[in-house]
């Protein structure tokens, strides 16, 4: 898709890497993964991997990258009418994760900040501008960074369950069924008043 | 506390290879870790190491046990009176969390379950009989398994957010305002009609 001039090449070699960082940060964990055993696993010159990424520090910072459809995502909820936001937030999330090559990206970025300070301070920060800035910059009243903040724990925790745990009824369901049983509490965060 | 006897140094030893383990484990990750680096870092022999928990395996085992009070607590909150159990369920679960020993504990579970399968699968299973089944066998109909899902999704993303990213207002405020914000999502969930 990308054509076979040297910008497409690039393009192609540095994803073949950062693949091959999101599989061993995942695996083998951030610690014990080096610029060399990128290089091999990604079947590409150590060189290239320290030209693209310069540090593990460089390549982190790429593998930590959410994909772009999840931050478009999140705003386009974010814009939907107030009494079908809660809706809106729900099935964003859900069609990022049903994605296989989505999936793949978010639940990487979660594990690797399970490991390594450095990652969990990324994912705080993209969280922080993707989701609860987003979120609570759509909401008119004084309380939307708790509102927010609120409509995160729900959905996280939906995510852990069903996606990276995949325990209990939750990760059984339809996408559509989950829908009708969490927009709810999403759309009472949202609006009602809270205690 | 355990006295100077070969039982209580026996189990102060390895209590001491545990909390070991399980900083290695959280920190350099489960691959990295080995018998002898965890006897190390313990400042045990390393045959005390492998006297006691035999394999890698065995250690992981040890780290994954949660703390004795999380089934209790658990347990004591699902025999509240319905109208009074959804509070019951979010206080045990703040508790346990605002509490630094077992908070670690906790922590090291789930930070090591991001690493490793046979974690992940532990967890998984630690958290069907102790949280999953405990909830749902407190409950009368018919949807119990589905109400004890979506109580967890609740409780695992108020921990998530607040205890292990620490993210959004919901990690800055006190565990009483918490709890009031929370209780009334966790009451439906166990008696609300669902859709």
């Amino acid at each position: 898709m990308t054509g076979r001039g040297p910008r497409g090449e690039r393009g192609e070699q540095a994803e073949k890497i950062i693949a091959a960082a999101r599989r061993s940060f995942a695996t083998c964990g951030y610690a014990s993964t080096s610029l060399r055993s990128v290089a091999q696993d990604a079947g590409v010159d150590p060189g290239l991997v320290h030209y693209y990424f310069r540090t593990k520090t460089g390549l982190l910072e790429a593998v930590m990258q959410p994909p772009e459809a999840f931050g478009a995502a999140v705003a386009a909820a974010a814009e939907q009418p107030l009494h079908e936001r809660g809706r809106a937030f729900v099935q964003a999330n859900l069609r990022l994760w049903e994605d296989a090559a989505s999936a793949e990206i978010l639940r990487s970025i979660i594990l690797t900040a399970a490991q390594e300070p450095a990652a969990l301070q990324r994912l705080r920060q993209l969280f922080s501008e993707l989701v609860l800035a987003v979120v609570s910059h759509s909401l008119p009243d004084a309380e939307r960074t708790l509102r927010a903040s609120l409509i995160a724990t729900q959905i996280v925790g939906l995510v852990m369950n069903r996606y990276i745990w995949q325990v209990g009824d939750i990760a059984a369901l339809p996408a559509d069924a989950v829908t009708d049983l969490l927009a709810p509490t999403v759309q009472r965060y949202l609006v009602d008043p809270l205690p």
